[in-house]
């Protein structure tokens, strides 16, 4: 029998833990699933005869050590900054690790270790960074193994509000933290490169320089970029290409409405509102607007953003409730951000019955035979319900499968990685079109953008 | 004789210099000029009998400590993150000491010493800070001792190209650092309070909610909003002022075409951009704008700012020389921000004979016997040369004023200050007048914004 540890029981982790509760007879696993929640844990067990719950504290060096002896390989789900005491017990007591979060300096720090021991330490094989990296990967290598030259390499993932609960003007909910929403593109420029030409866009045009996707069945989508789109340029091997560009996905029309947000300098984090709160919406607006005795926040508002009031910008706005003078802000020392997010959080929980979405969209730009080819490949998840979502299935599959992956020696080069090597992703890949993970790709003109 | 120590002999210590050489034969000082680089100290001192050049390395502990120990007091004109030592000094030799900076909070720490030992320590007594507060100081006052309470404070400054050098389309030439131009407005939303209700300008919008103000012989000016309006608010004695504002002067139309640098993102400082060192100025500019294959940077350019060709927003562009192919950069790991302070400096450099010009306008509204009224005070100083400029009489000559009066013991209320009080500012601006720096004070109709 083999011993998985899990650390974090949180809603990314449902899937993970279902998956590997619905193996676990087959597959001869014991399954420990550790959370600071006792009661978190045991809600995810559900009493299923190969799982343990336990309350677990990760500072707590004791049980922590202890539980890791005891397991045949560790997955931590604990938010990113905190699994670096983890990865260090991982090395002292011989132990592979997976984890959905992207590879921290600390984290990298260990390589050698891992690989002197044996070790493999798995890492962004979640959803974005996850399925991202190997859903790229494979289309890059198979054109790669036919003697084809990447051009252009452009990818895109958002996490939306599924089309049967979509019934916003903003075609947009809440589906995962809310806060990094609201923060979105900002802390420098988005960097890209387009056509052999480095590229930078300034937050302040971030949301009005997107990009249209069709994704067949779901309509048309659009892309904003995200900050950093070269990160993983070198790791790809697309230092040659000419174009490098990573995005998110929004429904069209989310950005040049979110925009309004970042003009009017409500999306700032950087400093506190006096008197937060006990501050109305309507107060909150008012503060980035000009001082008048008479005119309204509302005609201020439209004039300061050029829009009139049969514009749909402005139906977004008051959807909102944003010119509500008897809802209170109702957090202390908040800053502008954290306002807005709790406005927006009263338009676009989900509710109970509705669905999240997942959509991912890959270009890859080739020459081969001297002729300029194109694949686009596109993947939609739909969640099941709120506990199995689009979100929790997308990141805790490939996570559970890479664990069993590592369990079964199928996945065997040590040492702290991501999931760009074949052995990992074919399998992964393959595995989770079973639970309707599935990548379409498609032949299409190059386009580029010369 | 007294003996006056000068730390650092740059370009705001030139009237400083000249004014205390000026008064060491009638004022019976000797005046001890030190700077890393002798060569300035002996320039500034032109070998004037009761001046002494020397090469002083504050990093050396024991030479300055010698020399600080010979003073009777202390001025230093150093950056503003060097004077801690000095002033650390001056408690242990028991010298006063006077700087035109910001009082920092290692300098405020000093306060309860230098009151143990009855020393004055003089801070922010330049001009911004400086003359602002003594001049607003006055007027607050004298409105108080009338009985009259206040309720509007603006209070606006700004260094530009006097009326005879104003020969570019910006009406503007670096007559300060650069880059403080550049980043001016930057790391966080401007901040002040507008009859009673706070309000935030973020800074996409912050060059775009400009306020007109008249100098009567000089023209209109435009000012925009300083990152917080309300640094002074309570040591004014303006809590319960309805508006508190501060802001920049330039002149009409900078602001406007500012913006564009700010939309397009070229003030960042945050990143450093790839090869900047043999980037074309057209290549900077092209970095902020969409990939095309055929169109050019110009009308990119347009499109994305909308502009037309006619509008002299455009012509501002040009004259900067923007769309240059063969200007390069020339500057290794540059932020954005660096860069355009570099286009910048072909253009707005002052010439051998141009001369700057420093402008500052207050507006003082209150009540008084149940009427409103408002007084507005201006003041405009014309620079001499390269060497006396506007912006070095007005930093240097209050430093030296208040060393004067400190040693003469009119200015003898002991402790970390900045000059507020009537001991210190009455002397002070009475003096200045002598030199040009001249406060017209007009009665106007109360406007206020309501």
């Amino acid at each position: 029998m083999k011993n998985v540890l899990i650390i974090g029981a949180g809603r990314s982790a449902s899937s993970l833990i279902k998956y590997l509760l619905d193996k676990s007879e087959s597959e001869n696993l014991h399954i420990t699933i550790g959370d600071l929640s006792l009661e978190l844990a045991q809600r995810k067990t559900k009493g299923h005869k190969n799982a343990t719950a336990i309350a677990l504290d990760i500072n707590n060096t004791e049980q922590r050590q202890n539980e890791i002896q005891k397991a045949d390989i560790v997955i931590s789900m604990l938010p990113a900054h905190m699994h670096i005491e983890v990865a260090k017990d991982c090395i002292t007591f011989k132990k592979h690790m997976v984890t959905a979060s992207y590879i921290s300096d600390a984290m990298q720090a260990l390589d050698i270790q891992a690989k002197e021991n044996g070790l493999v330490f798995m890492n962004e094989v979640g959803l974005d960074p996850g399925i991202d990296h190997m859903s790229a990967m494979k289309v890059l290598n198979e054109i790669r193994e036919q003697g084809g030259k990447i051009i252009l390499f452009e990818s895109f993932c958002g996490g939306l509000v599924a089309p049967e609960s979509d019934n916003n003007l903003w075609n947009y909910k809440f589906t995962w933290a809310p806060r990094n929403v609201v923060l979105a593109g900002q802390g420098g420029a988005a960097k890209f490169i387009q056509e052999g030409t480095y590229k930078y866009i300034p937050y302040n045009k971030l949301f009005r320089r997107t990009e249209f996707l069709e994704v067949e069945g779901y309509g048309r989508f659009e892309g904003y970029a995200n900050r950093d789109s070269l990160k993983y340029r070198s790791v790809y091997g697309l230092d040659d290409a000419l174009t490098v560009f990573r995005g998110t996905i929004r429904r069209v029309g989310y950005s040049k409405a979110w925009d309004m947000f970042v003009q009017l300098g409500m999306t700032d984090d950087t400093y506190v509102i006096d008197d937060s709160e006990h501050m109305s919406y309507r107060g909150f607006v008012n503060l980035f607007l000009p001082y008048h005795p008479t005119d309204s926040v509302e005609i201020k508002l439209r004039h300061q953003l050029k829009i009139d009031q049969d514009d749909v910008m402005w139906d977004k706005l008051v959807e909102l409730d944003l010119f509500n003078d008897d809802k209170k802000i109702g957090l202390k020392n908040a800053t502008p951000a954290q306002a807005l997010e709790k406005i927006l959080t009263d338009s676009w929980t989900l509710k109970e019955h509705d669905k999240d979405m997942i959509v991912m969209y890959h270009k890859f730009g080739y020459e081969l035979n001297g002729e300029r080819k194109q694949i686009d490949a596109t993947m939609v998840c739909i969640g099941d319900d709120q506990t199995y979502t689009a979100m929790a299935k997308t990141v805790g599959l490939p996570v559970a499968m890479a664990t069993l992956q590592i369990l079964h020696g199928n996945i065997k080069t040590p040492g702290v990685q991501l999931p760009i090597k074949k052995e990992v992703y074919e399998p992964i890949l393959k595995e989770l079109e079973e639970y309707g993970v599935i990548f379409h790709e498609k032949e299409v003109t190059y386009k580029g953008y010369n």
